[in-house]
């Protein structure tokens, strides 16, 4: 299995998706064609068209799967799968209407094509919608997303800012009450992060600020890029465990 | 009916609910007892011990409901309700499971007894959940909560904030995305502020900063304590309007 979960697409002062070319060319080596999910936002033309002004800098070429006759069919051709950033709630419910959840799974878990999601896109590979930063504007049959990390992750993880006048929850204290209800590993992924899963190994990657994990069962731990976080594949999960 | 809507229960600087001592005092006017909803936070018994220490000093005795055998019982004997804040989807799942979502309804909008909410319990006088800021850490059955105003209302509302480098949407930014999806009118309460409905009246109080309204039809407005609302009690509303 290849993924490439990205925390964020647009970086201050970069263009979009500049800050990750690297690690972007590296992950989509040697494919051609990329089928693109623009669901996540309202305007599925203009989306598709900057990724593909983006990828054309790779050499590849781009499709919306919202173009496709079929795309259930479009999914199960493709040769590498990117799914964008936007509200999560709004990309999930189309996902779910177009029977696409199961496809994309299938296509990137059985048949080994490569997978990109930032964002909201990276909120669709772990099991559920239940870490995303986003309002549910939209409501979808339910929070179970792709599942092609068993563990959850909270893409532009934000650190408490001191001084600020906000009264709401921190982060952390979202992310705790997370835990208080599920006994399941959260990555807060921060600004210019990603995560490179290669079958049994997964690596984070990107800015020194790197990535926060939260547990049910440790304080909150450090992980800077580079670091090996391929426990996370096997760990253990259990959502809904204060009600069972 | 009577509501009173909180947009925060904890003001900078003052103890739990006294920046609004006077206008929940004048809410709850004649009452001797209140039913406290504690289910958005995890911890009960602390939540109800901290909202009887304020409601004391207005000399109103407080039971939770979560100590009641019979909790629909509970809600329907009450002479007054109040739900407090906390995580949303959690306080929603459990009104759900506890089928309390239509016992409190009925209570307030047929037999007038005074609903007053805050944050969270803000959320839940709405048709649906979908504008809430909270994380989605549990599922809940469907997003509808208790509609006892016909729009939405963002509880602490916050401005952009010049400067930032968070790279997230901002709130009016989450709620444009909203107004994408539903054509459905949304106040965006600022911390200090709440509305008190009387009825067919609906009247905006706290803070000077006050509220500012999102439609799909027209640029935001701004109003100030003291503005009648009342004509939003008969918006037009309609979900899912881009999807119908």
């Amino acid at each position: 299995m290849k993924l490439l979960l990205l925390s964020n697409s647009s970086a201050p002062g970069r263009a979009y998706l500049d800050h990750a070319r690297e690690v972007i060319a590296d992950h989509l080596a040697g494919i051609e064609e990329l089928l693109f999910v623009p669901y996540a936002l309202a305007d599925h033309d203009g989306y598709t068209a900057k990724v593909a002004s983006f990828m054309d800098g790779l050499g590849i070429r781009v499709s919306g799967v919202h173009t496709a006759d079929d795309p259930r069919a479009a999914v199960a051709a493709a040769r590498a799968v990117f799914i964008g950033g936007g509200n999560s709630f709004r990309l999930l419910k189309s996902l779910q209407e177009r029977g696409l959840t199961e496809a994309i799974t299938r296509r990137v878990c059985q048949d080994g094509v490569p997978y990109m999601g930032s964002s909201a896109g990276t909120n669709m590979a772990c099991p559920t919608l239940r870490t995303t930063n986003d309002m549910p504007i939209v409501q979808p049959a339910s929070f179970e997303t792709l599942g092609l990390v068993p563990f959850q992750i909270n893409p532009h993880y934000l650190d408490p800012q001191p001084g600020s006048a906000h009264m709401g929850e921190t982060r952390e204290e979202r992310l705790t009450q997370f835990l208080h209800e599920n006994d399941v590993p959260v990555l807060g992924l921060r600004e210019g992060t990603w995560l490179r899963r290669a079958d049994d190994a997964l690596e984070l990657g990107g800015v020194a600020a790197g990535a926060r994990l939260f547990t049910t069962d440790a304080d909150p731990a450090e992980y800077a890029p580079g670091a090996d976080l391929s426990h996370l594949l096997s760990a253990r999960v259990r959502f809904d465990h204060r009600a069972a």
